[in-house]
């Protein structure tokens, strides 16, 4: 059975047309989704390490860091991007692997369109490609691969970078294979590392290592043509089951991309149904922390296993606390990444309601699900049972959600006029002449970033 | 117990005064080894292919592509070097754990001499530290790891390169830590891809990958402190077995680099006794290829099991023939590259020798041992019993006999007088102000190579 090279006939092969309009509409949410982050994480300590580590040795000015504006060569920018787009766990999420599909994809795309310019269709159709590729590998090593211990992000990803920029690059069938051979030896990433700053450095090294795996197929720098399937290939080396049917059957009947999520708070996703459940009776009663004598939450075991810290001292720690969540859910109406800052997690208002705030676990409560009783001082109790939280696949961030997410992401780094224009483009990509606009207009105007955070 | 830390804190806090003189001398002559293979593979294909692909990404010229002359980024630099000392698969091999501890060690520690200026004891001491750090790692984990399909040099060198980089940029402790754990998480590199450009690339990318990991730690770049032995740490996700005291007991005491060893003749390891025993026969009796009636090598199984091509068509199917590298080691007196091209397999006087060639498989006959028996036209019958062929643990290739092999590996490529002078820096780098005059010295001078190859 050949699998590496039936996949990259597949890519190689594609037509635009032949993707359905929906499957290219969710693909353009994904990548708005990404950019989002990637712009977001991009002051992270992460990245001033990484960058302050490796500037001395990046190559000529081709593509720009996201958010940021230093531009680097484009293997650079891969990483630094991907790495970016990754630092606050707050990117897509393919359910059935998860992986995060866009970082290691959009991230090596953007850097070329800036190097080889590109249309915004050619862009999407290789985007969706590279996500097709790294999500099939994904289903058919899943979950074995992960329960090994490997970071699914990282050693599926890297095929889906090198299929990505493969295709933009004009491989033919031989040279696709060989990329994604060369994907295959270089497919690495430790679940070990969570927690720490390799875990989005795993995102921007699968974007980095699988464009690399492009060019150099390009000049027909030879791999095995049986990198996933043969006895010593990907599949078997890094897992202890897999069905390759997931590989090769229905290609190009069904999209993986179709499928992505995207989360609405930037915190473990088992919280989320609490902080969907708080925001809603905040928003339907106008309510203020004053108001408020108790919050009664019923949760899936899940939530308080993985997210019970009673009381989080920094950031970080906010966001494996179900307690902060709800609390900065009321006060702020809102669960994205400025409400786990060190400076929310320690606000004494935030604090008081926090310490009001009880979790029970019912295992009657589905994994998103949630149960919230809120009980007032005037003696009314506010209910809501959340069935599905915001950003579950059956019920997805609308496309309004997805925006205000991206502005809360940008604010402080973006300007708003400049948030505006880059929204439009994403939302128009397919009809951009050259798709590395997207990533130029990505920076702060000169001197607007002060303004914006002071605002 | 802490198998990462120890083994950190060891790298940080060793004296060079503590290495035994014996230890020192052997490092020396693996660099040497080394040196030779990176240069005499400069030119091969592979190098070529990958440098068509990456240079358009490659930053500052800092350090020196051997052999060629090219500057690039050290971090090019080491990739490139560290392909090209492994494409001939004629580098060291520490017989353990078959790692070839050279590469991924040297190539990222020449690289950074020519950028962060380092004496020449101050490089010997980090490289004798990186080989024993990959060595011990392999050690641990050899041979469940590589039976899983682990191309061993990859995936132990990147700690090597990491370890040895790392203690030139004067880690602390914490941060040699993070970088064996940043190392850990790239840990790459399939065994499916050995016979394609992928293998040596993958102790390029070691060498790469480490450095790269040693500078994020520089800027305190955080991973894991247990990357190597945490439940999702490498030696559990990547092997199925382990053992870390071969990691942690008598560091400081035992020396991994002691135990390496040197490849006389460019093929495989297990036609390296028929080659001794053909040469030895050559030289005691002046032998001539038409004296010859016909040569009858006794071999261990594996002989005919790996290397049994009647008929090479091509250079590389030479290397895993047996009866061609009988044929060139009576006519030619050698087993280098230049008796493996494409030319050399298809001379017909080599053929012809090479059909008189047979080989029957004797248990009795010690890996790596060999009987010879040579009939001549005029009658007399020659006899050789090689019990440890040359190059082996138990008969160790001479000073002499490795500087022989590197003026053939630098033949056409460097001037007789620049290897004579490349090789005694080489001899003499313990007292070298300045490692990276090695480097700047590993390439040919203006218009010499061209006269190199025609002489």
């Amino acid at each position: 059975m050949e699998v590496t090279k039936t996949l990259a006939k597949f890519v190689v092969e594609s037509g635009y047309a032949d993707i359905p309009e929906k499957v290219r509409r969710e693909a353009t949410r994904s990548v708005l989704n990404w950019l989002g982050c990637a712009v977001g994480g991009c002051r992270h300590e992460t990245i001033d390490c990484a960058l302050a580590a490796l500037m001395p040795f990046a190559g000529p000015a081709q593509a720009t860091v996201l958010g940021r504006g230093e531009r680097l060569d484009i293997m650079h920018a891969a990483l630094v991007n991907g790495t970016s787009s990754h630092v606050f766990d707050f990117d897509d999420t393919h359910l059935k692997t998860v992986i995060h599909p866009g970082g290691p994809v959009a991230s090596a795309l953007l850097a070329l369109a800036e190097h080889r310019p590109m249309s915004g269709t050619d862009f999407m159709h290789a985007f969706i490609l590279g996500v097709e590729v790294e999500c099939r590998i994904g289903n058919a090593v899943y979950p074995s691969h992960y329960d090994v211990g490997w970071h699914i992000t990282g050693t599926a990803g890297v095929f889906g970078a090198a299929a990505a920029a493969g295709r933009m690059l004009g491989l033919s069938a031989q040279q696709m294979t060989w990329a994604l051979g060369i994907a295959a030896t270089q497919a690495a990433g430790l679940r070990e590392m969570f927690g720490t700053m390799c875990k989005p450095f795993h995102v921007g090294r699968a974007a980095q290592n699988g464009m690399t795996a492009a060019f150099l197929a390009s000049k027909n720098f030879t791999s095995s043509e049986r990198g996933i399937e043969a006895p010593r290939g990907f599949a078997n080396v890094l897992a202890t089951a897999r069905n390759y049917d997931a590989i090769t059957e229905e290609l190009g009947k069904t999209w993986e991309v179709a499928l992505n999520t995207y989360k609405p708070f930037a915190c473990g996703i088992v919280i989320h149904p609490a902080i969907d459940g708080c925001i809603r009776l905040r928003n339907e009663h106008k309510l203020k922390a004053e108001q408020i004598e108790s919050v009664a939450l019923k949760v899936h075991p899940l939530v308080l296993e993985l997210t019970g810290k009673r009381t989080p001292q920094a950031g970080l720690e906010g966001k494996f606390s179900v307690y902060h969540s709800a609390a900065v859910a009321i006060i702020h109406g809102e669960g994205g990444e400025r409400v786990y800052s060190d400076a929310a997690v320690r606000d004494p208002k935030v604090i008081a309601l926090r310490d009001k705030v009880t979790a029970a676990v019912d295992k009657s409560v589905h994994e998103d699900a949630v149960h919230v009783a809120i009980k007032l001082k005037d003696g009314r109790t506010l209910e809501k049972h959340v069935e599905h939280a915001i950003g579950s696949l059956a019920r997805p961030m609308s496309d309004a959600d997805l925006e205000a997410k991206f502005r809360g992401l940008a604010d402080g780094i973006l300007s708003r006029a400049g948030t505006d224009a880059l929204i439009k483009l994403c939302r128009s990509v397919e009809k951009l002449k050259d798709a590395g606009e997207i990533a130029r207009a990505a920076v702060p105007a000169a001197g607007s970033a002060k303004r914006a955070k002071a605002s």
